[in-house]
């Protein structure tokens, strides 16, 4: 038996809560994968991705996977045996990019910063004279930190720049034009507003000409992909049968978003992300990621010392059905995440998620 | 802006149309995917899967991916570089595992069939003394055939069997581990009834033990999979964000599904495929599939002769809303697929396609 409904305030990592508009549409009936109506969804729902990713690929869809799942398609779609992917590494999302380069049987040469620091461009371009690939997360969700990418777009040379947009998309500036992305993969259930399950992906013609040709993965074969979602060529291949659903969800909150304004929703997620630095500050707590480089969708701040995180989070939920998120990695004990994202990007979900902790640090 | 919300009957291979519980329950608050109501949920799932795979095997769980993910899933954690995989095509998916498996890596042994006959045991088992792994397809969504997937169980030695439950499970007696079947894979918007997006996966204990340990894909890697969905240890290990919404649009499904009774619900499919082929058959049309080996789940008919059938698909779609499905393959516009699966496998809807396809047929 199903429990009985539960509300949550999610104001972890993510999943965030929904936008309304996605809850109405995710109980829409479901349509064909190959109905014209579907078609024209999905047409629909690439275009508003190309608004939010900030750019005019043709290949640019929903994969069907999660974020993961996109971080997976990236690589496996751009290096093989032998290939150097050259990987900035400052958080717990950029270790995932090593090891799922590895196995693609890319060598990769990774640049490791201090988790909590922001990628040093500098640094991350010098690794190696001509790589394949050169990776880097714009938006940390382990360290709840923002790195500005566009120096690796300036300086990247030859290779393909592969960016982990997941904590960014739909909330922050996102310019994979301008700032040379080309290839780009993402997730729904942050600050998009949707529940997780898809994977924005967006591939420029310069990669899609460098791809490998035959890659060891079918499903996320982004040559065979293209045939069907994104399609350049106008006409459509039966690849797999596309999850309708949450392609109709997403369709909603790319349209909610587009229809406030992305400036508006960007700024919103600057305000409140900026309200909640302050607020923690006033409560003597401090922050994690470095300043001048810290997520306004996601913040990080230390737990005080002689203070139990777990109890915290458990009071959180217990008393206010709020969930908060560890820290990752080294941190998990030392370090919440708190994220203000999508619907939650507001005043009120500031105050109240201020409020809750001071009571549960003072009570737990 | 999203157009103006149209209801479909769903009768063609899938999707179909979602139980009621399930359109419900996608609209459910979201949870997040650590939060411990989510892991009861994930549980009840799980346990809810084993029901419908008829199995006890611990590895059972949702893969975040649509079947073919799952497929791909199935070789990527059971062949690599050399290893000899035999599998079974009589139709487009057992193919599409043969070019799954080739990109694993595998030497591939195709025992070939002609479309619309089951799987004969016999040659597949004498294809090579001792391959890695044995693959066919329990109930092929190409053309409407059931194969007997227990013989190859019973005689497969030290070899794994994949096999492919895409269009039975939930629907059709499906016995795991009384069949032998080490690796399973099916979907969710067949027999279950709710929407694509994610694979039913069941792996047994003897085929985890023979996995490949450093699998290609992370995203897919069992072994990894294993720690935070389908534990066999208790512990769980953060591996990628579960798409919540789906999961419990599942476990609605499968709830409905075990309240009902699983035996029920087969009969419901059985009585419904019954009715549709003698009705098919009243109307002059020849039916595809061998007989003794069609699915109830699925049925495919030829197109009369001088017949359009993308006309009557259209006119079905725009007079009565309803689809059905265009043959697979090369036989695209000489064969029908009309699946009559969860919610849709009763008597009301055999009566509706039959009334509308004759009137389609005549004015098309």
């Amino acid at each position: 038996m199903p429990e009985v409904l539960t509300s949550r305030y999610l104001f972890g990592p993510g999943p965030s809560n929904c936008y309304p508009e996605v809850t109405a549409a995710l109980a829409y009936p479901v349509i064909g994968h190959l109905d014209p109506l579907f078609i024209e969804r999905l047409d629909r729902t690439c275009e508003g991705l190309r608004e939010v990713w900030g750019t005019r690929n043709s290949r640019t869809l929903p994969l069907s996977a999660t974020g993961s799942g996109g971080m997976e398609a990236a690589f496996v779609n751009t290096v093989s045996d032998g290939d150097v992917a050259v990987i900035a590494v400052n958080g717990l999302f950029g270790e995932r990019m090593c090891e799922i380069a590895r196995r693609c049987g890319a060598t990769v040469l990774r640049v490791d910063h201090e988790w909590g620091q922001p990628v040093d461009a500098e640094r991350v371009l010098a690794a190696h004279p001509h790589p394949k690939v050169i990776a880097a997360v714009h938006a940390e969700t382990s360290t709840g930190v923002l790195s500005d990418v566009e120096p690796l777009g300036a300086g990247k040379g030859d290779a393909l720049l592969i960016v982990d947009a997941v904590t960014s998309i739909g909330g922050l500036e996102l310019l994979a034009d301008d700032w040379g992305i080309d290839v780009g993969y993402a997730c729904t259930q942050k600050c998009l507003g949707v529940p997780p399950g898809l994977s924005p992906f967006t591939v420029s013609d310069r990669a899609f000409e460098r791809r490998i040709k035959d890659p060891r993965s079918w499903y996320l074969d982004i040559g065979l992909l293209g045939g069907y979602v994104g399609a350049a060529t106008g006409s459509r291949t039966y690849h797999h049968t596309a999850p309708v659903a949450m392609i109709a969800g997403l369709e909603a909150g790319l349209d909610r978003i587009l229809s406030e304004g992305l400036d508006v929703v960007q700024a919103r997620h600057q305000a409140a992300g900026s309200e909640l630095r302050d607020g923690l500050e006033a409560m003597g707590l401090e922050l994690f990621a470095a300043e001048g480089s810290r997520l306004p969708s996601l913040t990080t701040v230390k737990v005080p010392d002689g203070v139990d995180s777990a109890a915290v989070r458990a009071y959180l939920l217990q008393n206010f059905s709020i969930e908060i998120g560890a820290g990752a990695g080294a941190f998990a004990s030392s370090v919440w995440r708190i994220g203000m994202m999508g619907p939650n990007a507001n005043r009120a979900s500031v105050q109240l998620v201020l409020g809750a902790l001071q009571e549960a640090i003072a009570k737990a």
